[in-house]
């Protein structure tokens, strides 16, 4: 268990889009989570009552920008704006899923740059600080000027397949081409793993015929045990077409792991058809009980967020909240 | 019909909130609305792509922050964005309804402006410009640093009781201690009106009870034509409530006018029940047709808004827009 | 009598505009006033030195801004200015009187809204928290970003309704159709008392006539006491005619309250010639004895703000501070 | 005359403090000065009320921030905030003296810097250019991130002495330490003349002693027409005694020159009684007839000022104004 | 060639860093370069002076921040600080090639993310308008608030390799994991070419050793003519192993394909001692005669720029730039 | 020995411009130097790693901005955000030299101001504070909102010549017109001695004539003993040239003094073949061996610096660092 120093003085706040993960930080830190109303009119306004008293005091608001985002993103910077009126010391914002990430640069004319929209509206409410995890792209942390701690969850999702005995004959696969950076990663962090492309392209329908070409999957997959590895599953259509076209070229078994789950629309029937065996995700975005898929393995960021408030409270490194035991 | 000046540099949009208003205005103007995709996804992420370049353009855009109020907020947001970082010359909003404007000021330790956040938002994302009807409190304009031109429904709601015929027996009345100042404006303009108080309290349940305590209407409204004037129903007890005691204290028969209509939960039955006559109200709010109650009656403010964006944009004075044809 | 935690890191100054009350509140937390000094030259320049070292220290600014304003404004900012750059930890502003909060909207067009210019200079001189009484307007809190502690005279002055004896046959009245809200308060606070309203219109001259109209008054008033409540008494006239209106309603008896007196130009004659029995007033400004009518009951609001000084400083709740002995 | 393009999109506005100087330079541009009313209540609130509209207007107000300073500052920074309110296209602001500009450095421990604090108010108010006349130091430019055209009137004041034939014997002499800079610029305009320097010091009595000391004025001035320039007179002491010092040393006459005539106190008598026999002067600040002493010769800056600001609004260099004729 | 409208209206400067660049695009548009002498002293300090009025312009300022980094940075800064205080009517940067880009994120503790920092200094200078050449990061774009015009290169060098007739047999290759996205899009590009990707680690001394590893190379290259296509080249390394890697799996023949070329240190002789037959750069960074190595084509960006210039200059869309001739 | 309280949570970082003085000041304050690397690109780019945490530290980080100045001008900056991004409580600047503090001003149409390009750079960077040595003018602070402590080097200067027995004989001569002020205080710093001018002009070519006329110095040098105080020591062509007509006009010996030496290109010979005995100067721009003039005696800054550090961080008063010992 961490704890933090002068914890009189801190106050924990969950709102209302993860409340479950907030729970089991707050229960890591040994700590109450802090009292707020935050309600909902008929119309969509959101009204906040912080409780109890924040004078003077360090406070963590926790709150993923998930489903429903706009609501969710509302309600933290209200909150945010009760609680610097409130004469809080200082307001860290822990946002385990940073909504809108993908909208991160402009991939056409006149589109804006929302994750870089929704930077600009947090400083400025004037957070004092972000705890994010695994960012789209790692440069949104140059989108803020204040800290921002941006936690890895791979080596949690590493560390499930480490002690499932994976390992010799595995092959780390990209879904498409920008996350191979994140996969190269991957792949040392479970021992140094060769890697793979699926190479989808976005206007690409190839992937629904029956014989798929030659060139869409770049390196070698065959009877190899593939795991795709991807930040976030949205549609869950990118690593379904994955699992099928990586067994067509001979793998003989598929997994999923990704940080963050949406799950939009039909993803948990897309999940549950697909041809993976296992989609290894955490729970930085909560899910309800009846969209889980059965083929969902949910860890919890839980000891890494808590264990990360503790250390940056107690202004120590960070640093060894990533070893892996192998 | 208004007109503004070198028409092919400006650029009229309309979000979702409210189009059917946008289209009249732009009807007005003789002009068309541009091109814009505003997309929901499933978790509530909104893309938003400009069609038409707006390059060196002034931009109009129109968007009510009706419900879903946060969702019409962060499409107004990214809106702006997208047209900053597409190099449009000025970003003028046009905002018929101002949401989470009763949100105006701390009422109690540790409560939000969410007012005035509202306000830091639009001015961090570098709007020009500001145009509005009919602001809960008319210093919401001081939390904007950029012009605000504010716009008033009031001449637009009394043309409509001119036109009827009335006038002679009326009083005016204020459902609540807030609303005075603008029941007397209201009286002055329609004639001279004397004005009279509904003394409802928050924790008031003396109105549901047979006989109304004596002094809950203070002024005189016996044997006259009552128009209760509020600047926004919500769940329409308020004035359902002022109606049944104006009845009780006297009044022969009672209308209600009211610049927005939100009519959250139950409202459209609750009018309908009420002992009000009609609800006179204007369309700065989409209510969709089945929500409309059959006394509402609703004036348009778009020939209001029409003519004060071509004044606006010509450099007009925008004065001679008030005048009432007796 | 209040205490701050850690007083020898504290420095509390006084500038010049109401120096006595800065001397009872110094008092009441039983510690000096520090030295700094204020000098004015010929030409109107400020010059403001500060006489002992405020590096880390958390000082606190005590000035009301009321007349000479616009010089005692300057004093302010040029000493906010100087605390800053000699490194002071956090400047606290404490301003019994907001000078021109009057002007907190934009009534006509081309209008200033002073009450904002006002917050931006203070924002901008970069102060960390605002201490003030009874706003003309609550929405002026929304024109500040930083922490403002927004203190209530009502219960002072109702404590001294209440120890007087008064209650059973009072009504409170507002003087005009703006107040009305705060008259509403004012009488659940001294126990639930009924309310009326004079109706003076601003082109209005008919209160001078001998016979008043029978709209004038609204609300039932005869044999009555009444308390004509106000929040800022300026040239006294408005609370001078509405006695003599409620005289001719039929009041037995009439009193005005208000937290602040201006008492511009005829003033003190007006009120002492005027059928108003005693005018309760506070401190937070300065009156010269020379210019302080009879009739003038003054209040201290040292206590008050002495107890909500300390309880800010040692990040404590200030609801205590409302207490009503009955 | 000089002539602003496209006048009818200009507005000149005089504020209360040099109407004189604001409408000689309105008679020189050919252009009427706009309506605007600024009134004074009792306690030092300024009201402030544009009669025309500005929308779209470039905008140039005319104000000295002289005495009563603190009062012609906040006039200034109403009228702006009531400008940009009203949508202005740009605010310019003219002020022909700049108050508090010798506060421009902590010259001891804890104290303000109140020229920057006058250039921060202005900024923060969105003025868009500051047009102003021989700034105390030249560094104040530096004060300010928007355009500042800083004009300078030695070449008025020189030729004013050539106009009068002075050049063969002349001294230009400085009266302390600060200002051999300038002195030495107006040697080399006036024709290359030999420079003094009178060495006051700040704590020294020797001026009023009947013998001076011989190191009291640095420079060979004997038989010769000493001109001593300053960029200020305020109390008129420093030239008054600089003159004494001078005739002590064997000047055969002494001027004084200066931009600036601020004339505290004693000043008018100061200066007549003094062993100048002219005191040059420019319009940079207006003095009431009253208190002109009659050795002072008032050069007007008007000239200079219409100049710079029609060559300034139809970006035009405003080098050639600086142009002696010989 | 490409126009500007009102051309007597526009200032073009070209700084130190990339003359030539600047004088072709300057030729393009048919106008002269203006007129400023941009000094340094022997401790490397910069002097800037402007030799032509600028006021009321639009001025283009064309600068690549590269060797040497700093100083070319910070005569930017100044040279910008300049124009403002001149009164240009907007600052338009002109950056070909964007210095510290490869700096965007913190890939470790206590790193500085100092393209943001860049950004920030330009943002802090009002500059008005980006106009930058394939940023290495897309996401750059959203270290800014202004527009942006991020213009690509890859259709210049793909026209190129077009001209020359190839075009079958091509494979486009990746030489490390994090630009897979971009050589996807010069893939589609140049027709639809497959891609592979050499997997080179950071750690990684295998590429020197006489077998390499056969999962060095991601995809197929055998008998075919491969581009390995990067952003920048800098020290030369990366692709020339990239080709000696290429050749041992097979490749035919192997050109380099990038948009800058930094070529530090002994960069010239690594590529010409390579296996590289050809490396097709562009002109952002200007290169010494002396440091161009023979293998080197350097195609020009000044059409891309020029016609951009143009294009935003007179408000028309810049998508036409882009036409490749098949 | 000046010490720091709580030291283990202060951190002290050298940049690479003047470590031996970095060193010197840790010596003094008992304290460590905390570990960075500071690298340099071929092409100039800097990259910063910061090797210890600085999680909730107070932060110090010496670095002059002397040559090369922007590089290490980009040094502190890049370095600042790092500290900032990794946390650091406070970040306070030491910069014993200010570059570009001479360019202060606009002197000519279209020249920037540097000296406050750099004070917004830091600003922009958000450094807490600035400690610095005698700056070029004092207004410099004004470019500044935060705290700057600036400390004088004068005393250390004098307290040197008051060791050596000076003071009876002496005459303290400014070199040009701008530094008589300075001059002034040296003056009264050393015991009250007379003051001198030499009255070299911008375009003066007489210096180097054999005999020099009769007005080029200004106050009475014969037989004296002067010492030429300046700033900054920078081509040493100004105080050679003034020993050079001291000489000449009677002087017995001459010294230099000056607190900051830039030693541009072939200074140090023009100092050695000058008529100046000494030339006594400070170490706040660290001077490689081969450059140092035989004639320079250098004293050290650091007890100033280390003693000032030491009172700024333990919140005491400044004043006792400057007591000279007679």
């Amino acid at each position: 268990m961490s704890e933090m120093k002068n914890a009189d003085q801190v106050r924990l706040f969950a709102l209302n889009s993860n409340r479950p993960l907030a729970e089991k930080i707050a229960a890591q830190l040994g700590m109450p989570l802090s009292e707020c109303t935050v309600s909902h009119f008929a119309d969509g306004e959101i009204a906040v009552t912080i409780n109890e008293s924040v004078r003077g005091c360090e406070v963590y608001v926790i709150q993923a920008v998930a489903a429903p985002v706009n609501s969710n993103l509302m309600e933290l910077l209200i909150m945010v704006d009760a609680l610097r009126r409130a004469s809080a010391k200082k307001v860290n914002v822990v946002m385990p899923y940073y909504g809108y990430a993908r909208q991160d640069r402009k991939a056409r004319s006149r589109e804006p740059i929302t994750a870089k929209l929704v930077a600009n509206l947090l400083e400025m409410d004037k957070i004092d600080r972000l705890i994010t995890v695994d960012l789209h792209a790692p440069q949104v942390q140059g989108f803020f000027d204040i800290p921002v701690d941006h936690l890895m969850a791979a080596p949690t999702l590493v560390q499930h397949f480490l002690d499932k005995g994976f390992g010799d004959d595995l092959v780390i696969v990209a879904p498409d081409h920008a996350g191979v950076n994140q996969v190269r990663r991957f792949a040392e962090l479970i021992g140094g793993a060769p890697i793979a492309i699926v190479d989808q392209r976005n206007d690409d329908n190839r992937a629904t015929d029956s014989a798929p070409m030659p060139d869409m999957v770049i390196g070698d997959v065959k009877d190899k045990v593939a795991i795709v590895v991807d930040d976030i599953i949205d549609t869950g259509r990118r690593v379904a077409t994955s699992a099928k076209l990586l067994k067509q070229f001979g793998a003989k078994e598929v997994y999923a792991a990704a940080t963050h789950v949406v799950l939009s629309g039909e993803a948990p029937q897309v999940l549950d058809d697909s041809e993976l065996t296992k989609v290894v995700v955490t729970d930085t975005i909560n899910q309800p009980a009846d969209r889980q898929p059965e083929k969902l393995v949910t860890l919890s960021v839980a000891p890494l967020l808590a264990g990360a408030l503790a250390r940056i409270h107690n202004h120590e490194s960070i640093h060894d909240l990533y070893k892996l035991q192998k």
